[in-house]
């Protein structure tokens, strides 16, 4: 049975506009051509992952080049058995090479790269991955739109996470429960990130002492894990009165994902972490009415930290026995995208940048509170696709 | 709250063993040095997963070189603050600087590795991937009973396959039913694979004619997929009678896994699918009859081709619109190791390899049939680490 490879319309048009905004960014860094290899690439150039290269040059002339598997119809193709047959194929499709070819250095091994660049013919060899990482920073409306797609699922699914509490519940118990709560709202489980320092199954749910445990993982929290092979996340804590529960799980329903955390309490968890999370969701309001096309990204950062401050919980921002540099990141294919929100990104925000905000708290014995929510940079400023209630509910 | 990083005496012992196994195959490699810097390798050579290095040299000599998070106790460690401080904490360490340097090849991405090799002083540069494969292929008598425990609790949660079947469910609804059970089995979720070509969440249910859709992974069975941007698996399908219904799902329960599938029937699925179940019980019966340390491993596959030629079922063996090159593969750490059970491979089995052997059939229209089981190669034949009933159980 063949794969339905159709694609709707509406995407066959937007991946033109894709295909138009990283060739400008091409010629402008004078690469005159990048064959992209990875998942992520060729889900946002072609529309669809399958195996093997998508080649575009800086005129936007594309060439889909399946080795397994097939691109989407409406995509121009040519099987090629192997690389080795790259030069060959963009000739029979009278595609000039080029002098200055792109690799993704950042997603290739090192061993993929080493037999790649031996197909580019005499090409000079450059890293096109921060080109595509910048392409992708700014969505498009139709990809915005997969997202907005998303938010509702994870909002909706999320809804449910109050029932699914019984008492004496350990951490996983609860994340497993959860998980098929996602998934059957349509969540398709797996979830890419950027880099090799994220090792996880469905995000992280992370409860009591366990979320003062550093993680030697990239996500803003921490958490033991169950097993010294994947340190992070619940950790098989009995769930108990005074805790509380930070869910930070998967919002991948399309390709595009939406980042998305809630906090729930057991009884009374104190006063500090009350009050934490009320100046989370402060600092989460302020951003919002200040993010706008234009902003340096720094000075949202520097707002976080300048509430912090004045209520005396910088100890305990954004982690306590081991602090996350930043505050937010983009979202979209991967989940962690350009760009960062770290007080040393200078950048400003640019409209159609999707980013997630975590001003989050680690309150040690207690656990983590705060919210994260991820936005569309629109020209009217950020617009919230997971409007999920920002308060602590009490898990009964 | 830190990570509880004890590891139990026979890990250590273990460790050592593990070390001097790669040291012997360094030595004859030439290889000086392994500065190791996977996750696999990181709790294949250290015990436990943290971010940062782990320093071998052919002697033995180790050094946990952690960037974040901290080594298990008993492990030699020097912490560093980035991977240009190599040279000097190996200095600080006594130990000499190698002559050829290995590094992962094959799991670096290549930025990653041409920041690494500045790191190395004049050292030259070898690929270190190939010989950590080569350790990592012949497993130690403790990580053989890592594995037994994890068939046990594989073979546990397929036990309640049958009673999680509904009446019209989709065989997602199935899936996320049975990720359910295996995660409260103890299934960690997430699994690690070699290779780029693996994208999947927790596994594979295949039925009806979706098995029979091309998916460009490099697994050995397909599907459809419900979304264009994870093209495997699970397709939505309504699951009718006269389908099979195929399991291959998530064995990873302490970094270690196996690989298991199973498959039910909905009624009567054809006399073909049911023949063509019966001889890949018939297969794998041979196949551990064959089975010991000596036997080429081409000869296992000519055994089971020869089968299935006898049966006339050639046109479905491996999957029928696209057909996998391989019979089975290594398991360990990473669902996919050394050696691949495949004509060309005429390297012998040696005790202590983990094998998965899944001799499978694509039926068009019906489902895949066949069954998959890990073994370990011992002195006296193959055990099986995953010993659930063969028979194709019917869905009631």
């Amino acid at each position: 049975m063949q794969r339905n490879l159709k694609l709707l319309p509406e995407l066959i048009s937007d991946l033109s506009t894709r295909h138009n905004k990283l060739a400008a960014i091409m010629r402008r860094e004078k690469i005159d051509a990048i064959l992209a290899s990875s998942s992520t690439s060729l889900l946002y150039l072609a529309g669809s992952v399958y195996r093997g290269y998508f080649y575009i040059d800086a005129s936007a002339r594309c060439l889909a080049l399946p080795v397994r598997g097939e691109a989407a119809e409406h995509i121009p193709a040519c099987h090629i058995r192997k690389p080795e047959l790259l030069v060959e194929a963009l000739t029979q499709n009278n595609i000039p090479l080029p002098e200055m070819m792109g690799l993704e250095f950042d997603t290739l091994f090192h061993s993929e790269f080493l037999r790649l660049k031996n197909c580019c013919g005499h090409a000079a060899i450059t890293n096109a991955s921060p080109a595509l990482r910048e392409a992708r920073m700014v969505k498009t409306p139709y990809e915005i739109s997969l997202m907005k797609v998303d938010g509702l699922h994870h909002v909706a699914a999320y809804r449910h996470i109050g029932s699914l509490y019984r008492e004496n519940m350990t951490d996983l118990e609860f994340q497993i429960e959860i998980e098929r709560v996602l998934r059957k709202e349509g969540s398709l489980g797996f979830l890419r990130t950027a880099g090799s320092a994220m090792e996880i199954n469905m995000g992280s749910l992370i409860a009591g002492p366990n979320a003062d445990t550093p993680s030697p993982y990239d996500f803003s929290m921490g958490g033991g894990g169950v097993d010294l092979s994947l340190p992070v996340g619940a950790d098989g804590t009995m769930l108990r009165q005074g805790m509380t529960v930070m869910v930070d799980m998967n919002g991948n329903f399309n390709g595009y994902q939406t980042d998305l955390t809630r906090v729930w309490r057991i009884g009374n968890p104190g006063e500090l972490a009350l009050k934490a999370h009320e100046v989370s969701c402060i600092i989460l309001h302020e951003l919002e009415a200040m993010g706008r096309p234009g902003v340096d990204i720094s000075s949202l950062c520097e707002k976080a930290y300048e509430i912090v401050h004045a209520n005396g919980l910088d100890e305990y921002f954004m982690g306590h026995e081991s602090q996350a540099g930043f505050i937010g990141h983009g979202v979209g294919i991967e989940l962690n995208e350009q760009p960062v929100i770290m007080k040393r990104n200078h950048s400003p925000l640019l409209e159609g940048m999707t980013i997630a905000l975590e001003p989050k708290f680690v309150i040690p014995k207690v656990g983590a509170v705060g919210n994260e929510n991820t936005y569309a940079v629109t020209s009217q400023g950020l617009l919230n696709l997971t409007p999920a209630s920002p308060e602590m509910e009490e898990l009964i």
